[in-house]
C-alpha cells in the first residue's frame, strides 16, 4: 500500500482480509511505516466521541456506515501521526534468520515485521502471530 | 486466558489460531490486560540480542525452536509489563453499538476490545479488523 493510496481502501483491505496491519510504502516501494487497524479506526472517530463513552453510546447501528465517510477524499498518508520515528521501521532482509526476525518485532514492539528485496523494497511481511506458528512448528517438528 | 496460564500455552494459541494477541483474565473471568503478540515474542529474546542485530543473524534455524525453551515453567503473569494501568482496560458492554466499540479502540489505541457479560466476565473480542470488517459490510448491505 503506497502514501498515496485511498483511505478507504486501505481500511477495506484491513476488514476484508482480517489483517492486524498494512506496510505503508512509498511510491518506488520502499517501506515507509506500519499503519495498524486501530489508527485507522482512530481516524473514522471524531475526537470528542472518543473523549465521552456516553456520547459514543448514543450512536446507532446506522451512524456506523457514517463512519467510512469520514475517510473519503483521504490518503493513507492523512491517517499516520504527522511525526514519524523514520529510522526505527521493522524491517528486515529476505535471508534473515528466524530469530533475527524475533529480535527486530521484540525491540521494536510492533505486531509486523517487513521484509525487504535486494533493492530495498517490500516483498513481505511476518506478523507476530505468524512467528509464533513457525517457532512451534519447528519445535514440534525438526524436519520441517 | 488467565493470569497463571502457561506462557508457551499462550505462545502456542497465538501462533496456531494466527490472533492479534489474547485477552487476559483474573482468576474469577474478569479482564486483567490484553496480551499482544509482540510481547511473548519479546519474552523469548534476550535482551543483549534485541539491541544487537548483528549478533541476531548468527542465530540459525535450529536456535529458533530453543525460543520456547525461554516460555517454561513462565506464566502469562510473567509476561507481562511490572505496571499496569488497571483503569485502561479497552472493554465494552455486550450491548455496546459499533460506534461505542470503535470509540474505545480509538481512545485506547488497542486493536483488542473485550466484550463483558452483565457479571463483568469476559465472554469475548472484538478486534480492529473485524470491526473494520462490520462497519464496511453495513455500509455496502443496509439489510444485513
Amino acid at each position: 500500500m503506497l502514501l498515496s493510496t485511498e483511505a478507504v481502501t486501505a481500511a477495506r483491505m484491513i476488514g476484508e482480509g482480517r489483517l492486524a496491519g498494512l506496510i505503508v510504502c512509498e511510491d518506488d516501494g520502499t517501506p515507509h511505516t506500519v499503519l495498524g487497524g486501530s489508527q485507522v479506526v482512530r481516524f473514522m472517530i471524531p475526537e470528542y466521541v472518543q473523549e465521552d463513552p456516553t456520547l459514543a453510546r448514543v450512536y446507532g447501528e446506522d451512524a456506523a456506515a457514517k463512519l467510512v465517510d469520514r475517510l473519503s477524499t483521504r490518503t493513507v498518508r492523512d491517517l499516520l501521526p504527522r511525526r514519524q520515528d523514520r529510522t526505527a521501521l521493522p524491517v528486515v532482509d529476505r535471508d534473515a534468520t528466524t530469530v533475527e526476525i524475533a529480535a527486530v518485532m521484540a525491540r521494536m514492539h510492533s505486531p509486523l515485521v517487513a521484509v525487504l528485496d535486494d533493492e530495498g523494497r517490500v516483498s513481505g511481511a511476518v506478523t507476530a502471530s505468524r512467528l509464533l506458528e513457525r517457532i512451534f512448528t519447528r519445535d514440534g517438528d525438526a524436519s520441517s
